[in-house]
């Protein structure tokens, strides 16, 4: 196809817009899917150098895109979002039309896009080509993307595992959590993890291959769970949700332990945060807890497949992906990763190719 | 001095204890200095093989101390005390009798002794020679003890400074804190400290160089005095106070930040611990907050006091001690440290060498 010509003009892109600032728990009725009309993403001839237009095949649905719905939200790697405009995140695309001498008509990619058909892309550093296309395109937003590169940079880069070493997981089930606890039990480490349903506990057990696995909302201390679970303590927790589950880890951390903090899903929605009470842990027990943006661990990208691939081909990894169709059910899915209702990785597929 | 001869045996050695486990703030009463008549630190001729008896001539008050009264408190380097049993801290001794080959009589040391007179050392491991006796003796329960390496730890280790970046220190005109901030500026570091006092204040203004002060009792919001002192936000914060004025610096903390854990002062005498809100500006500034304990990089000592001794002789650093006299002073020493009453290292002389 060749730059500018009629395929560059797309009519009808259905998008996923946010409506208002959110406050509290996100709503389906915070965003509205609407379709535009008019001729949005003619490529211009001139001053789109580097632009791409693409196709959207699938969007990535993830928790931190609450977070960029806030007022006053800061932003990071995507910028936060504003009221009347499109929702951005993770997606696999197809190229149409390229202005970008890294990117040519047909290849795949994977990165930031917009919740639409069609995306005109001009932060070209922040979509990747796709290395291998003998895995389904799908993993990209997940497995072979942000989650299971996240799940890789928190556990392996950040915590510095060892074999032996006792692992705690939180929101285990949940898309990082799941391949996280994979991780470390190809690592040779003992892996727990929670989830807030007894189904969730045992495919935990079950099919993610975790040592044990506990429901958290069925205990009646958490402080007391962990215990049992971890009678010797716990050297590194993948923290996924905050608030009163780090409270109750950190009583049951051991000295020099580690934390990778992913995310505080317990807290993204509350209108006033819970306070951890005891943080004084960090110093009695020498803890490290760490914070960090994939974004700045792309580098490591290609050391990241050299490990996952062999897994994904030898079978040694499970993989549930939960496909919302259509854009449409885009709002829904993304509301569904808070209310607890999906299992694997949440993905809205706009095309399958 | 031969081993076992008539004076290795101490009578009448004053000495302090903890009376009860502490609730609350750390009161004079829960010590008492007894005077022990009987025969107590007779150096056996066997069994004794690496024991080392010592004169203690300073001791070094140091707020960790409060957290080993507790009941159900958690051993560390040092166990936790007991109730009827001395308390133990760090000081500086004279070896009147030894039967470990690495000490001999009339040598300094410092490191972990006994809250009394004299005593006698089983845990040697926990005692290092003194390397330079041309500084006041006295510096090694601070400056060149504990205090000072703990704020070359967890400054220049834990928290990798580099030359302009923005520097924030609570308890600033503590013993630790006004190290850590003479150490950021001789490394090029913009600082700032706070206290609880206008007199403090001005003492980290004027004599100890930092670049601005603010007494936190007077303002209104921490987080807007801190957004006052640091328009950029702060890189590194040596965390010596924990609660509410963690929250406030979470809110002020720039991208990729670091948290030296040093101490949360403020929490060691609450019975129920304030909740810090922020955390989850961990994750989306990328921070990483690290608590250590100085006894893991002991074999930094030396690279600690080549970094140190030319500054402490060309008078680079300013050191202010406050000197309680007499064991009998011990308890109102310690217990000072927690209402802010003391300016410099506080210490307590037994006998000036």
């Amino acid at each position: 196809m060749a730059f500018g010509d009629e395929k560059g003009v797309v009519e009808g892109n259905k998008k996923v817009l946010l409506k208002k600032y959110v406050n509290g728990f996100v709503q389906e009725s915070d965003m509205e899917v609407v379709t535009d009309e008019t001729i949005l993403l003619e490529l211009p001839h001139e001053g789109s150098k580097d632009t791409v237009l693409v196709k959207n095949l699938y969007l990535s649905c993830d928790p931190f895109m609450r977070a960029l719905m806030s007022k006053m939200s800061e932003s990071h790697y995507i910028e936060a979002f504003v009221p009347g405009n499109v929702i951005k995140g993770f997606g696999v695309s197809r190229v149409l039309e390229s202005g970008h001498p890294d990117f040519k008509e047909g290849e795949y990619v994977w990165g930031i896009t917009g919740w639409e058909e069609y995306s005109l892309i001009t932060d070209t550093e922040k979509i990747f080509k796709i290395p291998f296309t003998d895995v389904p395109l799908s993993y990209y937003t997940g497995l072979l993307g942000l989650t299971g590169f996240t799940a890789y940079v928190g556990f392996n880069e950040i915590c510095s595992p060892k074999k032996g070493e006792y692992v705690f997981i939180s929101a285990a089930s949940g898309a990082v959590g799941q391949l996280v606890g994979q991780l470390a039990k190809l690592m040779g480490c003992y892996v727990v993890g929670t989830a807030g349903s007894d189904e969730k506990v045992e495919l935990l057990k079950t099919k993610f291959g975790f040592d044990d696995a506990f429901n958290y909302k069925k205990e009646k201390s958490l402080r007391a769970a962990l215990r049992r679970c971890f009678p010797k303590g716990i050297d590194i927790y993948f923290e996924n949700v905050g608030g009163a589950m780090l409270d109750a880890v950190l009583l049951n951390m051991r000295n020099k332990g580690r934390i990778s903090a992913c995310g505080m899903i317990s807290q993204y929605n509350l209108e006033k945060l819970e306070g951890v009470h005891f943080l004084v842990k960090v110093i009695t027990k020498q803890l490290t807890m760490k914070g960090f943006n994939v974004a700045d661990y792309f580098d490591l990208y290609p050391k990241f497949l050299e490990l996952i691939m062999p897994y994904i081909k030898n079978g040694e990894i499970t993989y549930l992906e939960d496909k919302a169709e259509g854009i449409e059910n885009a709002p829904a899915a993304l509301v569904g990763l808070f209310t607890g209702k999906n299992v694997g990785k949440q993905l809205v597929v706009l095309a399958e190719e």
